[in-house]
């Protein structure tokens, strides 16, 4: 494994998205997210995501210059355009907007029509949770997930995020709707390894934990059968009709080209409700609840959603940040 | 099959609650709430959980007379303390206060604390989708899940709701975060049928669809496994810390008496962000590319959330709503 200093990492990101056309300051917003979802462990949509995120540059489904503009609003909700800007900044800037109409109104939303594919969902829990507010945030996708009952995808996967901020490190759950990504479903096939439980269905209908079988019917599976199918349809509602955007049946099926999609932004701030430290007493008595369960296996106790992100961000902070070397030796040979 | 007709049951749970206290008006919504729930085809949480609902009253679980008090808020987002009042009418009250504040601010929150238990949660997303408004909604409940990768009941269920205003049916989802409820379980039990998918592990660890075996090792499924688990937590976290009320770990594991429980309502406005032509617009397409996908079974168009309340409620209406004749009977006595 190649591990690279955090600082490094970013530069070079910095500069080779100076390269691409951002401005300095968008550049530096943008290196830092990609570096930083690297660092704490998220490597699918890190420096991995890279890549295939230039490519949707190169190919015009996402334009390095445009920033996002507000297109409606009332009073502590406002829908924004993100004009097929870069989806990591779209989202950062409409969680701020979010951020700031819930200091003012105690809770606060944007929806975001016309974006792109914000990488690490989870980069907006940690942006709210750091400043002290309680964030539920989600994305349409393009349709990759049957519905209930159905053999075609129809439904996105539609990541939802929740963090809920605290001292010793925040809770922050990131949750595709799917029971496992296409990556995943991928890494299990090509190491011949039987899913931990049924991912989808083969291509004669039954229920399987082969992921080259689910590769192959494209049937994957939403969490909990038909009620994660019924709460992706939901989030994509409600991310459409609040935005004005696109849902997920009007998002184009190629995953190279997949552009303008929705998302919407809560922020809730606990100050003017409740004081820090009955928050902690609230938090730290359910999190010990979680520590005092019988785990299944007693060298394994029971973890809460972000729960090993610090861990991770601190030891590549000191040892350096793992990453693909191809993908880390063509971005210094291009930066 | 015994059909009564919907005035007539309703007048019937009226009287009753007249007897056990209530006021005319509270009898009157909380009767209007037990029959609409049973006339809309949610038989568990109507006419048949209002024995167990009395019973609860009995034991001093829930207090008839309490009304829920404002505790604090700011701008859009409220904090109630339901004062171990009756559920439904706590979580009515708390609904509609937070329709008022998104009629202000475009979006309102409620966090209610020391509430009860809110029988059919769907009721609230109907309550503000009637009035044109989107709404998110869930609870906390007694612990009766294990955490993913603990062997007891440490989460609650947390029932979860959103619903989605339209002039053909609202689209409303009311899922617990358990992929079978213990009713339901013990439903598949008594018949000695399989569970259609796994529901939990047995006594020896292993995924079952055998629902005896869990009902015996108390080792339910989340939804989605992990994922569900953390989203069970999440929810916990959110009812908890924004009320300023009992976390699920704190709640009494006697489901006779569970009470003190943690809810949140959110309400969204759309009518000042979209027109109601654009809203429906949106809507339609989304559920149109539903009816259009590829079904399993040719005889069973896929279905939206929610999707056969209207037909239940006309047929219900017109012939009578279904009730079980022993707890009919007992309370024509009664009443």
């Amino acid at each position: 494994m190649l591990r690279v200093p955090f600082d490094d990492l970013q530069a070079t990101l910095h500069r080779d998205l100076l390269k691409l056309g951002l401005s300095p300051d968008r550049a530096d917003r943008c290196a830092r997210l990609f570096a930083a979802t690297t660092c704490d462990g998220v490597y699918t949509h890190g420096l991995n995501r890279y890549p295939r995120f230039k490519e949707s540059i190169r190919n015009g489904s996402v334009d390095v210059q445009a920033e996002p503009v507000m297109a409606g609003g009332f009073g502590a909700i406002e829908r924004w355009d993100g004009r097929r800007g870069i989806g990591n900044l779209n989202a950062t800037d409409s969680m701020q907007r979010a951020i700031v109409l819930a200091k003012q109104n105690g809770i606060g939303a944007v929806a975001l029509a016309n974006t792109n594919h914000w990488m690490r969902g989870g980069s907006y829990g940690w942006q709210a949770a750091d400043q002290g507010l309680f964030a539920i945030c989600w994305t349409n996708t393009l349709a990759n997930l049957p519905a209930w009952g159905a053999t075609t995808p129809i439904l996105g996967n539609n990541p939802l995020v929740i963090a809920i901020p605290r001292d010793g490190g925040h809770v922050v759950l990131d949750m595709a709707m799917s029971q496992f990504s296409y990556g995943t479903l991928a890494a299990y096939s090509r190491r011949a390894v039987p899913l931990p439980v049924e991912g989808g269905f083969d291509t004669a209908g039954n229920l399987t934990r082969d992921a080259a079988a689910i590769e192959l019917s494209q049937r994957a599976l939403a969490v909990g059968y038909w009620k994660g199918s019924g709460l992706s349809l939901a989030l994509d509602m409600l991310a459409a009709m609040l935005s004005g955007g696109l849902a997920t049946h009007q998002i184009t099926r190629d995953p190279e080209r997949e552009s303008a999609i929705s998302q919407v932004f809560l922020a809730i701030d606990p100050s003017n409700l409740a004081g820090p430290y009955e928050l902690t007493r609230i938090a730290e008595g359910i999190l010990q609840s979680l520590r005092d369960a019988t785990p299944t296996d007693p060298a394994n106790p029971v973890r809460y959603p972000g729960e090993q992100t610090l861990r991770i961000r601190g030891e590549n902070l000191r040892l350096g940040v793992p990453v693909d070397p191809a993908i880390w030796h063509d971005l210094r040979q291009d930066g």
